[in-house]
């Protein structure tokens, strides 16, 4: 695999946003699936079409219940841990103060480390990206009962792209329920086959746009007649479901949550694999880099390889 | 029926709000259903205990779809017509500027003054409130796609006793359906049961509050320990359906809708019905009167009986 770690995407900006004044539709120009269906698969043949068609897929019992057991009592300790609360990785909500976010999971918990590089999971990145993975992004998220604020529709690609510098769409996240997922908690929405069209944003990158833009994202939000029309084609799946289902989805799947006012608190953790080819170069509509607990670029180290030996 | 038009509630103060530096839990002092089991009803006996039990109920088929289509063309041409929007009796979103909502629809619309007074409608009021009844409040609610915000738990009742001065629980509200609701556009969510119980607020009325309660209410809400209390008991039932369907529910029922980022507009006719003896008094707990428009005081008309012939 030495080959495989030295090749990398040439900086021609694929994918422009945040340059025009209107909105623009750029249809994918990358795989979603890089693998070869003849290839060793650690998913079914039919959960791979539905990824490829839908953008998206849920994975139920993955996890035993001691493992998920031991990933909530992590979960609660981090939050109560006030050292933690006062790191720059802990975002907290704009009106209550309560934590939001804590990015960079898997370099500040042991318990968070070894569940980045879980084979089960590192197999299905590896397959699904066609190349060794590591680790773009990870955090914590924590939407709370009352008060939990909504995130509107984006593309995360979108964002590492412009902001972060990542070339391609060659990336995927995997968000693991640590409460139950109710369609009243403000649970994820995914629009099903929105991961096949770039919705390009209007609006300049301000500067540390990050330091807002995580509490509330005003710059590269796909225009409302996109999005109209991308629910008129694929509708709107929501991930409601139980504790510790993995919802995997590609860089590029528009998705988004309403808020959340029941009692019931919403928890999940998120993990961005990213294929090593496919690794950051310098921002394409940005004048700064984002920090590295944000955006993974000197630390880069690819993860224990589980297929590509 | 002359003699009931003449009784009316005393001013004691049975329901205390904002009065107190800590919330209280005060029983619910009043019947849910006012009328005997033994009166004719127009309702079955398995709709009556279930409105009794859990302080709502939804009734599907009532309109025709020639009934519903014209409510809804009306709602479309109430929402473009300027003047409307000009009104004091249309309320804005804080950021979007558009409408949220439109008081006073039955002294503004023909179609709607027709509406209020339908016979299927203020037969169901006058038998749970077991007494002839007017319109203490109506208003269309629009919850646009995309921008659509959140309104946080609140007991309708504790605002029109506290600000408006209506003595008792003696009132209901039917919700009409204008859209279909469903789980992911901000729909309706009730709390069964609690309607028994009354949480008495913490905080005393601003002045001129309505002016900005209407689009974010930030007295008269209701503390978090008291509603984990009640969705622990009660659970959440979401008022997702059909277009058209009827959503009544008791005055004192707690409930609220999460906000809307889906493309789905979410609308509604809201008619508050009152019990003829429980009209308005002097405010229990402010120190001014809302304008009529948002709670009749002068303009109180019986709507025409139905069963109390």
């Amino acid at each position: 695999m030495a080959e495989l770690q030295t090749l990398q995407y040439d900086t021609e900006d694929m994918y422009p946003s945040r340059l025009y004044a209107k909105p623009v539709s750029i249809p994918r120009q990358d795989p979603v699936v890089y693998s070869k269906a003849t290839d060793h698969a650690p998913l079914t043949a039919a959960q791979i079409a539905e990824y490829e068609k839908k953008g998206f897929l849920f994975l139920d019992d993955i996890f035993t219940q001691y493992e998920l057991d031991e990933m909530i009592s992590e979960m609660h300790r981090m939050r109560e841990d006030s050292s933690i609360k006062q790191r720059e990785e802990s975002i907290t909500e704009q009106e209550s103060g309560a934590v939001r976010s804590i990015f960079s999971l898997h370099t500040l918990s042991d318990v968070f480390a070894k569940l980045a590089q879980d084979p089960r999971l590192v197999a299905i990145a590896e397959y699904l990206l066609g190349e060794r993975v590591y680790i773009h992004q990870s955090r914590l998220n924590y939407k709370p009962g009352f008060s939990g604020k909504e995130f509107y529709w984006h593309s995360d690609f979108e964002t590492w792209h412009t902001e972060d510098g990542m070339p391609r769409m060659r990336a995927l996240s995997m968000s693991i329920a640590l409460t139950k997922n109710e369609s009243q908690n403000g649970p994820l929405m995914l629009i099903p086959g929105s991961h096949k069209r770039y919705v390009s944003c209007v609006g300049a990158t301000p500067k540390n746009h990050y330091l807002f833009s995580l509490k509330k994202q005003e710059f590269g939000v796909p225009d409302e007649q996109s999005l109209t029309q991308m629910v008129r084609e694929g509708g709107i799946e929501t991930a409601t479901g139980p504790l510790g289902r993995i919802t995997l989805f590609d860089c590029n799947t528009m998705h988004g949550s309403n808020g959340n006012i029941t009692p019931y608190p919403r928890s999940n953790l998120f993990f961005v694999f990213n294929g090593l080819s496919n690794r950051v170069v310098e921002p394409f509509s940005s004048t700064e880099t984002r920090p590295e607990y944000i955006s993974a670029r000197d630390s880069i180290k690819p993860l224990e390889t589980v297929i590509f030996n």
